[in-house]
């Protein structure tokens, strides 16, 4: 996807394909110890500089990316601290879409720079160092060989486009009638979109290698599926450009692109539902908007502003509907963290 | 200078302190050939890696960084292909205030990318990689020894604060009805100046020694003045925490830290009117409005929004009654080449 295409995408329409809501934070929160063992171990085979260069890819616009490199920072420092190591200097990236408002992410982290830094340490004090990077993780972000650490949660599952392929020989959409992959879509749509999957998910992998340098690690968090075939409509599948792969599938990739080793690959469910509210309307519109902040401007941009209200309103009365039905309203999440081999 | 203290001033005052108007432009231009002996230096010397690593500091909203950049990487290009070396990678930061819009620079940078980039070498093709990295130029901005080229035009002469002292022992203000120095101005009004320059500038080159990696440079364009002392009240004046310093005041302050050799210290005048506009309101309204996009800010702050309109109406038949009198509008540059030496 060419930087022109990002713009046009990004107009108006930002916080569409690197979504952020509260769920992210539940999401963040279950995989801290996926990003903490990541680091600890990455501090204990030996840091190669005096300087530690994260991205975080998909960052958006501030609080849960801040939360990240709050928690990259503390383990860094305890670690350092365990083997008696000088405490490296923190140059982290914050990356997103160019249209991502960046501003809004710069003033979050000034706003909290206190808390971020901490006890500051040294003559100058300050070791961490933020800078926005923005554009497409499906192009090349950073110089060749210069980062040591990645971390992106729930973006990778966003696909560079829509997958080709959905019409039939005569122009006519053969996924007629549904936006994404439906228990009603024929055979060829899962496939589209798997292809695509494979296709996106493959260059990421193979960009990032090139950034990383030997040995460096790269924490992933999708959205992702238990296994098995796409067959049900799930609650959150109106989202456009956007795949929930199988624990197999990112393996698959992954292996075959061939320049990073799986180090721990785990799946958790969690329940998008606030467990604490017992109003089934209440409980239901929060679910309803949370879901609707990340997919309505995909949504409207696609089938138009007026069909916004009756369609959430509808999506609603369905959540509860399934509540009611004392269905569990989970979505699954897939953490990976890869090694990056040397050089090929 | 704080953080806090940064947002509060960047809080509705942008582009107060790092200005950018068009006149800037005519000072990168002219400035231009000293940028490309600075960097035809650093590549001759042998670059270190296969990344090079630029900051621009006080960079704004876009156009001047922006023609900055393309400089730089057009004679990085052309220096290389002489020497028959293989070009780097840029890894390239905008830094402005916390306040700044980045989204815009951004914006900029990501719509005129094409022409940054020119033809596409190697095999990824992209080879100028930008972040904006916000924060103030009077605390470290970047890890230890990782630049390798900075950049600053018209950022320098900007103080980090009005000078203190500029009260008498009752509280009484001794420069009374002026805002900076001028004829009437009593010595310690000057000397308060002078000082906070001497310490601002000292504090900004040590920063960027620790920043710099050994024998990198560092080009800095600051407003400047002839010599002598500060005796004139100029049209520029009313500029509060800003220094027009001279070369000698410049010089004693980097002999004084003592981490950079002077490779190129020059000064030039530049007109800051429209040379081909005949019309004498015509040209004063120009000249007037471009000061106004600095000053107004900081002025309206300090005095109030009511006094901007008869202020500015006052300077712009001042600027004429200069003009009518034949006198030159000019403003002083001084461009400095530093050269950081190896480690004390």
């Amino acid at each position: 996807m060419g930087v022109k295409e990002f713009l046009r995408m990004s107009n108006g329409e930002r916080d569409t394909s690197y979504a952020q809501n509260s769920f992210n934070r539940s999401v963040i929160s279950t995989a801290k110890p996926i990003l903490e063992k990541a680091i600890e171990d990455l501090v204990s085979e030996g840091l190669p500089s005096n300087v530690l260069t994260i991205a975080d890819l998909g960052c958006a616009f501030g609080p849960n990316t801040f939360t990240v490199i709050t928690t990259i920072k503390r383990k860094v420092e305890k670690r350092c601290n365990e083997l008696g190591v000088k405490q490296p200097e923190l140059q982290v990236f914050l990356n997103d879409l160019p249209g991502n408002d960046f501003n809004s992410t710069f003033k979050f982290f000034f706003e909290n720079y206190q808390q971020l830094e901490g006890e500051r340490i040294g003559e100058d004090g300050k070791k961490c160092f933020i800078a926005g990077a923005p554009g497409s993780f499906y192009e090349r972000l950073f110089p060749l060989n210069s980062l040591h650490l990645v971390h992106s949660c729930y973006s990778a599952h966003w696909l560079s486009r829509v997958p080709p392929g959905l019409t039939n020989e005569v122009g006519i959409p053969i996924n007629k009638g549904k936006i994404y992959i439906s228990n009603t879509s024929p055979p060829p749509v899962s496939k589209a979109y798997l292809e695509q999957f494979q296709e996106d998910f493959t260059s990421f992998i193979m960009l990032r290698s090139k950034e990383l340098i030997p040995n460096a690690r790269m924490v992933l968090i999708l959205h992702g599926r238990q296994g098995g075939l796409i067959e049900e409509e799930k609650l959150d599948s109106f989202n456009v450009p956007y795949y929930t792969a199988s624990c197999k599938e990112i393996q698959e990739v992954i292996d075959k692109e061939g320049s990073f080793d799986t180090k721990q690959l785990v799946t958790f469910a969690l329940d998008i539902g606030d467990k604490e509210e017992t109003n089934m309307q209440v409980k239901g519109d929060k679910i309803a908007k949370n879901i609707r902040s990340v997919s309505e401007p995909l949504i409207s941009h696609h089938f138009g502003h007026e069909i916004i209200e009756p369609l959430y309103e509808k999506f609603t009365r369905l959540v509860i509907d399934h509540m009611v039905k004392k269905l569990p309203i989970e979505l699954v999440s897939i953490a990976i963290t890869l090694q990056r081999k040397g050089w090929k």
